[in-house]
């Protein structure tokens, strides 16, 4: 089977992906990027989720952002809460990380030409996150085509690289279904921007509601555990 | 001026690209990458030349690739010492960094978004480094076309990113001669691939030896602290 490598982040999103670049036939390599996060639980759940889907290896590459700033999930900015659906998904909002899939892709580019494989898989989704310029198909398209010119085996022609989105176009409820059909265990991952320390999700940033649509939407029950007062 | 954000590792190539930045106007923010390398007194010479160059800001991002391992610079691999010419420069050597430029431009096109910079600085070259892909000219022009596809800016048309190498063709010997041109005191860069911990180059590893013949060809005494057994 081809060697894949996914980027897991533990959330909902990049869990289903893992999962289904295994369905398609691949050897799934993960790389999870510890980069300064508020959300350091994040990682445990990456590492849980990594052990569920039985992955051939899963690699945590840390990478401290916060020397150059710039969002709410890497810097002091407070992370949004009870934003409408109206604002939610919107010009780029405060949680972007500058430049964050170009780097992410970058990684998991450099991580696969070590593991030699040529398929590179991202949870990036357009509907949700219609703010974020580097979620677009023409973005990732672009990287697929740097990716080959960036590496020997692209640019002698021996492999070719591909970037995965099988997620792009779904809606929270599509993954959700999908996730499902695929077997994920839902409660090992978390989607929040703020957790408590626990892991408990807030329920009120746009990831929490996107995440508890989703699954009101796809007809299923949530199992996300979220903290006391988000009940 | 325009701001402009600078790749420095406090090497030869590098610093030369940083001040080649200032005298054409740019104000240089300077961003260095703690990668794992070997040689961490590199960031000290970095440092020490965004000090002598007066840039806006120098920041280091902590990025640790031996994660994924993969090079000679990151991982339990031995750097090659006294190749011959014939060797050096041709193949992609131990010493590569598994999508070292795609990661490090997407690290500067962050801090660039968060400063305000449209424009990127590295000192990449061909001639030297003619194994690596991700040194040639269709990489950077693809760079460039992905950046102007994953920002906000690029994708609004508010800003258009551009990709500088001023030294990609450049013989080492020119280079040498363009920084003590733009008055740059080499003495404070240091190239070597397997320095000691004081910051004495080695004087055999492929870059001592790039840079030692640097200096011989374009008949400037050189200003490097060797080890005293590489004299």
């Amino acid at each position: 089977m081809p060697n894949a490598v996914v980027l897991l982040s533990g959330g909902l999103d990049s869990t289903t992906t893992a999962a289904r670049a295994a369905a398609d036939g691949f050897t799934v390599y993960a790389l999870s990027v510890d980069y300064g996060q508020r959300h350091r639980v994040e990682l445990e759940r990456a590492a849980a989720v990594a052990k569920a889907l039985k992955v051939a290896d899963h690699r945590t590459v840390t990478l401290d952002l916060r020397a150059i700033g710039g969002s709410a999930l890497t810097a002091d900015v407070a992370v949004p809460k009870d934003r409408t659906d109206d604002a939610i998904g919107h010009g780029v909002p405060v949680t972007y990380v500058p430049a964050r899939n170009t780097i992410l892709l970058g990684l998991a580019l450099g991580y696969a030409e070590t593991v030699g494989a040529f398929d590179l898989f991202i949870g990036a989704n357009v509907l949700d996150y219609s703010g974020y310029p580097d979620c677009r198909p023409e973005f990732l398209s672009g990287f697929e085509t740097l990716a080959n010119l960036a590496t020997k085996a692209g640019a002698d022609g021996t492999g070719q690289f591909r970037v995965h989105a099988p997620l792009l176009k779904m809606t929270k409820a599509e993954i959700v279904r999908e996730g499902m059909a695929l077997g994920v265990d839902f409660s090992l991952t978390l989607s929040c921007y703020d957790p408590d320390a626990a892991g408990g999700a807030c329920g009120r940033c746009d990831s929490c509601q996107l995440r508890r649509k989703g699954f009101a939407e796809a007809g299923v029950p949530d199992p996300t555990a979220y903290q006391s007062a988000a009940g």
